[in-house]
């Protein structure tokens, strides 16, 4: 066991603290991380104040992990001491079901386990990225490239892969209109990879106010959803709308904007149960779906592309004292576009 | 102009009357049809009492229309007087925007034209087949294959394609498990389709009472939604769920019958908006989807399907005078499986 610094919420809704907490012996299959940056998503908020149901606690979140190995047991074979690595959402999974065996782990039906709010194979609690280290199973950790800064690479290890996941599923790719709904942190991941994929982008975010970012960051074209005009305008545009946000919406609203055989995915996830006329789906035969992260091999796929096409996450480097600022700044949307903890202030 | 006898709502809610109405001259492209056979569809009573928003009155409904071909337009290629042929759901469209253009005139956003409750291209509103005659332009008027006696082929041109649609569509097939939900007039063809498509086909109804009945036309199981332990046996069970049912559903449990990827489909059309959890198609990718009935050449290939696999709808013939009655018999599911009118009665 190794104790390492590490901020923690103690309770529901209570501010993070500075604290310790052990960290497991590297087993055969483990490699040690050295964190260097950890990212702040919208579901650490959720979870630490649990808004998606009970929660396990003291919690240290954090889910989107960047760091360099400084230990590997003796049957690893994926990664070397000295290399440069990330921690997602998933720490395990249950390895056998149908889903684990196609590489889509995120949707293990045998028991997956969360990097943080979670029970580990072990029996113990789950701790998060925003920690000195931590000890991950190899195939859960993978290869950040060399031309992905670690602060940058972070956000993508849940809002890249969360984003880049249903946009390559739904195809969005040349000759497809997609509408990013949000321009926060994963709607802005969603902006730059659905521009690189090759789609034509449209952000549609509550005001204007973001505009000049969203154009710069890929975007073709950019609408106020607090403009009813917007509505009109855009009637039957989009091949797929992916939802970032987590405020209940008008849904038949956003499906009217979608040709037939469209498809609204949603990443977002309001805490409360939406109202849907189904006539909203099936006059045009549209899909309301949802994703949820992604696979391992697909979130190195994603980094991969990333690095290929030269960008990161746009983020904000906050210390460790900074945190709780940071979640109410979250909440009222004030991050250009991720805040990412430097944990050697922790 | 012709005057046809016909049964008619004189106004919301009110019960059908005998009355006579006036048919167009038949023009250049439009084929006069001798009506023999109308189906009695669910969605006939959502429209005669206005649970679908307002309508036109008087209405005479019907859209599961077959009928022999007595006279034609100096222009009409597509038949000839003495085929037999049949009506679906929609009598014209735009003809121009990318939905007809694929040939799918059903998701028209031009404007198309309803068989009734509806208002034609000559301004006036259209009347359905609760009648003698009907006039329809050639390009809605599909052949009814001598394999198929024209009362059981009446209900294939909405609960036939609005079924067969959706399971194509979806890609039901050999190797896939496929639930249709409720086993009423849709239900019962959705069954016979997907086990003539080569699916595994589960019936998810209220009770057992149909389950003889489910299994004769094709179920390869049957389970009663009323029973809790069908939800616990079937999670994730489910490529296809298609829902005929129009009342409200915890969409949440039978989204959870699904397996990863897996679709739930609606044809069935609750009038008022439903409650959802989004988790529910975040967990699992899931789709959320609805469809509406069929194109034009697909409910032609639909009926050439149906003729191939030997089979027509499930039906009662009833006579004009028993309409009222047959309504009533249809909102409490008293009806094995359509009700049929014999419009000689008339």
């Amino acid at each position: 066991m190794t104790t390492v610094a590490a901020y923690a919420v103690p309770a529901a809704k209570a501010p993070l603290e500075r604290t310790t907490i052990e960290r497991r012996e590297v087993g055969e299959f483990d490699v040690l991380i050295d964190i260097k940056f950890a990212g702040i998503c919208h579901s650490d908020i959720h979870q630490a104040r649990e808004g998606w149901g009970e929660a396990i606690f003291p919690m240290v979140p954090g889910h989107e992990i960047a760091g360099i190995v400084s230990e590997v047991g003796a049957g690893v074979t994926r990664h070397q001491v000295g290399d440069r690595v990330g921690v997602g959402c998933l720490v395990d999974s249950c390895r056998e079901c149908e889903s684990c065996k196609a590489g889509e782990e995120q949707y293990c039906t045998g028991g997956n386990v969360g990097t943080y709010n979670s029970i580990g194979k072990d029996g113990e609690p789950t701790y998060g990225g925003y920690a000195e280290k931590v000890v991950v199973d190899e195939n859960f950790v993978v290869r950040i490239p060399d031309a992905l800064s670690l602060d940058v690479a972070a956000p993508l290890l849940c809002a890249g892969i969360t984003t880049y996941s249903p946009l390559k599923h739904w195809n969005a790719g040349p000759g497809k209109k997609v509408a990013v709904l949000g321009m926060g942190g994963l709607g802005h991941m969603g902006v730059k990879i659905a521009h690189a994929l090759g789609a034509e982008v449209t952000v549609l975010s509550q005001s204007l106010r973001k505009k000049d970012d969203g154009l710069k960051l890929g975007a073709d074209h950019y609408y106020a959803t607090s403009d009813e005009q917007t509505f009109k305008d855009l009637q039957g545009s989009f091949d797929l709308i992916l939802s970032t946000v987590s405020a209940p919406l008008d849904f038949g609203a956003f499906l009217s904007l979608l040709k037939r055989d469209g498809a609204l995915v949603n990443v977002g996830a309001p805490e409360e149960p939406i109202a849907l006329n189904l006539f909203s789906v099936i006059a045009g035969r549209k899909t309301l779906a949802g994703s949820m992260i992604g696979g391992i091999a697909e979130t190195q796929e994603m980094l991969d592309f990333c690095a290929e096409h030269g960008f990161g996450a746009e983020i904000e480097v906050i210390s460790a004292d900074q945190i709780n600022e940071a979640y109410e700044r979250v909440l009222s949307s004030d991050v250009r576009y991720r805040f990412v903890i430097d944990t050697e202030t922790i």
